[in-house]
């Protein structure tokens, strides 16, 4: 159907969606002569471009698997998911030649390297091939993709989807996605550019949503913030997703102010979307929504009510899908009230959920325990059905029988002064209520320590006063940190918090 | 999240989404204390009514089938598809009672009626049940839905549908309709209607789609042009679906011209969108697209562009729908060039099209021969890849090696003069030619029957000259009836026009 739309990557390379699938055809015969053939496994490792896109079709077309390698982690983790994934070939980009150089001598198995460039090197070799191959049908649950997700804790773990998830995933994205009415959403005329790695979950899965609708896409490639803008303005980009920390640079970026983003909506997805972030990308006309989902997931599970333009119901994890089961529980599985307060765990079930970690039967059992996966996300449900996520529940602070969410005392003390950079709670070990919980925080070098605990203190006072929180709630230490540990992906590394906060506690003992 | 959103039954009865799977709950248990449990079969004999969406959802959640009985076949019909289906139990209307009565004495196995009357009789027996039934999991392939289609040839032939096949089909429904941005197709805040008996392929699946939606849904009951506008009128209705006979019928409704109908897009499928019909619904303001399927693909296969509003495009079959592997073929399965004109039939692939008849294996193997499902349509691909349906296979005229579309004869024909109130082309056997056009014609009594005739033979010259038809398609003979014969749903019946018309032949030779 889309005659005029087209698949344009960077500023230098667009095609139609007829020769989009010719040149899938072309990517396959050519991993074939590479020795590809059913069953086996292809890594990526490239910046967002129609190249990945290409990857995304050609290979689980094939029936092999296509690994989509985080070239983010450290060097040690990549070398670790490539062992633990094992693809026959890997197709890198010149940008991640040294790291591969860097490990390759390490690899357990015969890798065959297919070095390309920004240009030539992937036309080059993909030209010399027929465009037509006759994929052959095979079982739906055959996997498609494989990728690997990090925690705070341990190696990181292989999540894989099949065919039929991929395909329902699509269908359920674009059924929470694209059936409202209106200038919200996805739509079949609008201008779609991924803002989230095409190696993180498929991009969340909306390349191939966008794809099946036949809408014009825009691959960014390496991300900065003046190729981004650019490539709104040129292409008139309309629908992106995201976590915080690129919106935050793209709105940093110098040529914001000049560019026009009044018609672009964007999906905040991983982690919680600030009020300070949402006030931001209003001045400059950016409609937010966020949307809430992890790898295990696909990662569509819910999105806040498009339709809303109240900041509030915006920044909700919203409505659970199509198809997706979702339970607010208590940790022997019961529901908890639809009250609005009461919290407990969420757990799913939705016919595209990861069945289980690649070879890791013990976190597999974990993650499906009792017959739904565990988000590890404690939250809780209104009497209209949407969902509030307020902690991980490896960071709940536990005091007295109550559960109190580490994020809503670190966007308290966040909200009281402008000298925070980061801010996590923990809780502490306490003898008589299990826990309390403490304020780690790093302040811009040249702010006022005194000032700003006076602030902090102040603003959960103002909230305690409001009803906002309970008293038992008011962190009993503030201890400031140069530097708060962060993971890969720029989240709190709380682990790492809470470890050198016991160490210290030690070290003062 | 539809809060405010009702489902709307006749002008009396509305219920939340809330209440209604309370009722589902109620329904499945009130079926239970009949003895309903998993692989059973439940008829249901009813108007279009919140009752029979009640059934849509409660009888395949309990594992078993539901059989959805054509009420308007003849009673000799009805009692064949009740004794080859097989009902456990069969819910029905008080309308139908007289019908179920006449047949009963010859049902070939014991089956339990439920009567109920518009009102209380159902409610009287739901509302003695508990709103909470452990619907339990089950085999995605297990048979939801069985139901009866009418050829012209033969028996009815009972086709029946998954579960996975419904999710699958309403998935891929509103894929297709809901995923244009601006005012077309269907979406959250759109109000629903069917004009599709609910009978007939669930009411082509919409009643699906928009349950999952959440829309503000209305059922019209027995369908009267009186009811129907009022309808509309007072709650609002946006978006339906018929054949052209039910638009039409409204149309020449006594309130037509009163109501406001220039917020209503209605969806036209089961025969061509004939182009008066058009422009007399254009004139009220009404928005019509055709949509392409039949009962044995659940029926969605292909739909008009919904953005476009030249009468052209809206009426053409339109672009496959998402997961619809859509080919046109020669005999042997070759595909034929895209070229708008080079004509074959219609066969397609698609997760939700019937697997084959209720215990037909025959009929069954014709259906999927060569591994695609056998429309029995004949008609063209434009380069875009839209559809243009041309005829039925068996009702195409096969003249000197070509294949001459008896409905372009039948719509030349019709657009001669207004005095034509049914015409039939059809082959006449020719030693020469094979087959040789043949027109039928039926005129309204005071017509002049020459000069019709010379007003047909003048309109083929004309559309000779405009180089729209070639010499060899124009019709060898016009012959006037009485009367021409029609299906029990209203199209024409070729095969007993065909034979009278040879019968006629035998008696003149």
């Amino acid at each position: 159907m889309p005659d005029k739309n087209e698949i344009v990557s960077g500023s230098d390379f667009r095609m139609s969606y007829q020769t989009f699938y010719k040149r899938i055809g072309q990517l396959a015969n050519s991993l074939k002569t590479k020795g590809i053939i059913e069953n086996m496994r292809v890594g990526v490792m490239d910046w967002d471009t129609h190249r990945y896109l290409e990857c995304f079709f050609a290979i689980p077309m094939m029936g092999a698997t296509l690994q989509t390698i985080n070239v983010r982690l450290s060097a040690a983790q990549v070398l670790y998911t490539i062992n633990h994934g094992g693809p026959d070939v890997i197709i890198v980009h010149e940008d991640f030649m040294p790291l591969v150089e860097e490990i390759k001598s390490n690899f357990n198995r015969d890798i065959t390297l297919i070095p390309i460039g920004n240009g030539e090197g992937y036309e080059d070799w993909i030209s010399e091939s027929s465009s037509t191959y006759d994929f052959s049908d095979f079982d739906e649950n055959k996997t498609a993709t494989l990728f690997y997700t990090t925690g705070t804790t341990g190696n990181p773990k292989g999540v894989s989807y099949s065919h039929r998830q991929l395909v329902l995933h699509t269908l359920g994205l674009v059924a929470g996605f694209s059936t409202y009415s209106g200038d919200v959403g996805l739509h079949r005329d609008d201008v779609y550019m991924p803002l989230t790695p095409l190696f993180h979950v498929h991009g969340w899965g909306f390349p191939y949503a966008a794809t099946m609708l036949g809408v014009h896409q825009v691959y960014p490639g390496r991300y900065t913030p003046e190729t981004i803008l650019q490539l709104i303005s040129n292409e008139g980009v309309t629908f992106s997703h995201c976590v915080p920390t690129i919106m935050s640079m793209i709105l940093d970026g110098p040529n914001c102010s000049q560019t026009d983003l009044s018609k672009w909506k964007v999906i905040i997805g991983g982690a919680a979307l600030p009020s300070s972030l949402q006030e931001c990308a209003k001045s400059e006309g950016i409609s937010l929504h966020a949307a809430y989902g992890m790898s295990e997931t696909c990662p569509f599970l819910s999105v806040a009510d498009l339709h809303s333009d109240d900041p509030k119901v915006q920044a909700q994890s919203g409505f659970a899908g199509p198809l997706v089961d979702l339970r607010v529980v208590s940790p022997d599985m019961e529901d908890v009230p639809h009250d609005g307060e009461s919290t407990g765990e969420v757990v799913v079930r939705a016919p595209w959920l990861t069945k289980g970690y690649l070879k890791n039967a013990e976190a597999s059992d974990a993650l499906w325990a009792g017959g739904y996966l565990h988000t590890g996300d404690v939250g809780f449900l209104r009497q209209d059905g949407s969902l509030q996520i307020t902690d991980r529940l490896k960071d709940v602070i536990k005091t007295g029988g109550e559960w109190i969410s580490s994020l809503s005392l670190e966007n308290i003390a966040s909200s009281s002064c402008n000298h925070i950079e980061a801010v996590a709670a923990i809780g502490r070990p306490d003898e008589k209520w299990g826990e309390r919980p403490v304020l780690v925080v790093q302040v811009s070098p040249e702010s006022d320590q005194k000032e700003v605990q006076k602030n902090i203190i102040d603003e959960f006072q103002s909230c305690l006063e409001k009803g906002e929180i309970s008293k038992w709630a008011i962190p009993n230490d503030i201890i400031f940190v140069e530097k708060i540990p962060k993971t890969s992906v720029g989240k709190i590394n709380k682990k790492v918090v809470r470890e050198d906060f016991l160490k210290n506690l030690d070290l003062k003992s």
